[in-house]
């Protein structure tokens, strides 16, 4: 991952300041464009850096996914607007929160969630705040009750690349929103049940799992991976290997991933497709032969 | 929407400034890279802001409504760069077009005929000009017959950009091109009858009806909307409601969007999907037992 | 094309540094915004400019096709990144490639073989060099077996958009990958066998064959175009136009497109689908009664 040094409770500012953008807009309409606007208006040096609008519409849990996977990357001071926001018009607050290494701005929806309770687990208390949005003078002047991307969020992460202490933006938050757990489950010290949690682009479909369990397993050549497709197939995986070039082309392989996570793929092929797996399948690391 | 403030008749430059770009070249190919790249070369520090290239192909009326949209949310001297171009290579004009608020380039097909409308009607007729580009100095050496993107549109933006007057770039036109108009019809006092103009990633459907119509209607409770599906089928929907969270998860509402239109959805769920509503349906916005 | 001046060894930075991004990444997941996150981290000043992320999984041959397409419209001193990288984790070299126009930076496999062939073909011997990626001083602490893209190509991109010479990123290679030849074939002085080597956004066919191809036949409109269909049928065109507007709106055409390589269109059309078009369809081009 990218290098991280930092430290403070004062935000320390990326030069330029930069300004991630991960919605569930998708790229057919200029909603993504009209948030650009709304902060080159506001803060004209910032940097604009696209993510990805693909998120599912509505779809919290996987823009979770996404933020604990592509936040660490980018340099400290980095501001992370997330706009996946189905409960827009209800009563859940608007966050801001900031901690050594970014900030994040968007619903209070759980999005945020695993980023708080990392950042909460591994410095100060008194480094990591978030605080509900609640004053209009940095958002826009009217407030619609549809495109709170456009009227508050954008708004926000401009005034904050500007240089607008995150106090300045409303009220502290004792606690943010967090999704209910996908821990992975041991079933006995040789045997761990977790599930599919995403499928990426090239269909390597990434499991709960990651390479902090397996350390608790024995050499990754003597492991099996078992997975319950969705169609009702068992596929049974010997092994986990480093990467895609060590088997066959067209071979399924586990493999731990980028994120660390360990996936199921296929050489030059998708798993998911190939093999029928979505998210929400059971996945079975086991120790063979343990005894 | 963000803060506009602006006067004279030069270009009061963003700083740096921006240019945005909307077109129907999808992100398959490089066409839309060849003309970042032609940007750059001529105006290095020209900010780029992608708008979306989902544009249906040569659908200059899609790409009017984006534009719509979009550009009041951008910094004022802004340069909207927009491609979508079905009559390239035949006489149509190359059109570059300055207001108080912004530039626009593009060919002169009715893509920036309401922008043009909207500005002769708001501003002195000597704040707002249009000119025919027909200065080659500003365009690349040689000049394709079926990119004018790349050739003419993209090195004029960028020259534009770098401080070159409207007026050094070609003639002027005494009016631009605009599309038919599509103003929903009073049939009488208590009933307007409009259409779907455009259907959003999220499935909500984009009535012709705006805010400024319904205001001349009683108070929105007491409003029904019935919209004709594509399968035949009516759908009546009672009153008109600030926000999604107002109804139930699943339930179909009409509300006033965040660009002031009235719009059908489903809260959670896809208006156009669920209930087969399509670009051209008819709307009808009826005051209840109005005597 | 841009305006390109450049001559020396060095490399000549746009200002600020530009770094253009291709992948087979897709725009679903958030690798591609892991790699613009990397760079920051590492050059904050760097300007990033997206290609494309939709090259198909593993298609080296694809993006090759692009490369080609549109390096030539960026400014000198442009840095590409190009990952297509089914091969990651194998032997294949890591890559860096300086010409007088640009630095390539990405896997050996071929995605850069035909830009280092033009560059050595125009260019003096020691203005063109290629080095293997070996110093990991210049790539992050952790370096995974499945994404290069993030751990060695988008820091190494970085460094040399921040200075670092070419030289100190590894050793010289005396020549690339390069792919295997689809160069059309003369079967007599008037008759030119080629095929479709890619159908871009509006299904226009692009073929292998190019001006300087035809700067060898007859007038264009003495030339008779026919294209094999995946489906069997022959299409025969009559005569090469200069721009869509040239036939009627729902005809098919051949023109010379905008990178200069024979097209089969349909004006206002997708030809591709209509006429049942792929990559691989057999071209002939014919002078008609040539005695």
């Amino acid at each position: 991952m990218a290098p991280a040094t930092n430290e403070s409770h004062t935000l320390p500012h990326a030069t330029p300041p930069v300004i991630t953008l991960t919605t569930d807009f998708g790229v057919r309409d200029s909603y993504v464009g009209i948030m650009k606007g709304v902060i080159l208006s506001i803060c004209p040096h910032a940097r604009l850096v696209d993510i990805t609008h693909a998120i599912p519409p509505q779809d919290v849990a996987a823009a979770a996914f996404q933020v604990q996977a592509f936040a660490p990357s980018f340099p400290p001071g980095t501001i992370h607007l997330v706009v996946v926001d189905p409960g827009v018009g209800s009563a859940r607050h608007a966050l801001a929160l900031q901690t050594p290494q970014a900030c994040y701005v968007g619903p209070d929806n759980g999005v945020f969630g695993a980023m708080w309770q990392a950042a909460r687990a591994t410095h100060p208390a008194d480094a990591v705040a978030a605080v509900a949005l609640q004053e209009p003078r940095f958002w826009l002047p009217q407030v619609s009750s549809t495109f709170h991307g456009r009227d508050i969020f954008a708004p926000v992460a401009a005034h904050l690349a500007c240089g607008v202490a995150l106090d300045d933006l409303g009220v502290r938050l004792e606690t943010v929103v967090t999704l209910p757990h996908t821990e992975p489950v041991w079933e006995h010290a040789h045997r761990l049940v977790g599930a599919i949690i995403a499928i990426d682009h090239f269909g390597n479909s990434i499991t709960s799992i990651t390479s902090s369990h397996l350390a608790h397993l024995p050499t990754p050549a003597a492991l099996t991976v078992q997975v319950e497709a969705a169609n009702g197939a068992r596929h049974t995986l010997h092994g986990i290997y480093h990467t895609y070039a060590d088997v066959a082309p067209g071979a399924a392989l586990a493999l731990v991933g980028s994120t660390e996570h360990l996936e199921i793929a296929v050489r030059n092929g998708n798993a998911s497709q190939q093999l029928d797996i979505t998210t929400g399948c059971r996945v079975v690391v086991t120790a063979e032969s343990t005894e």
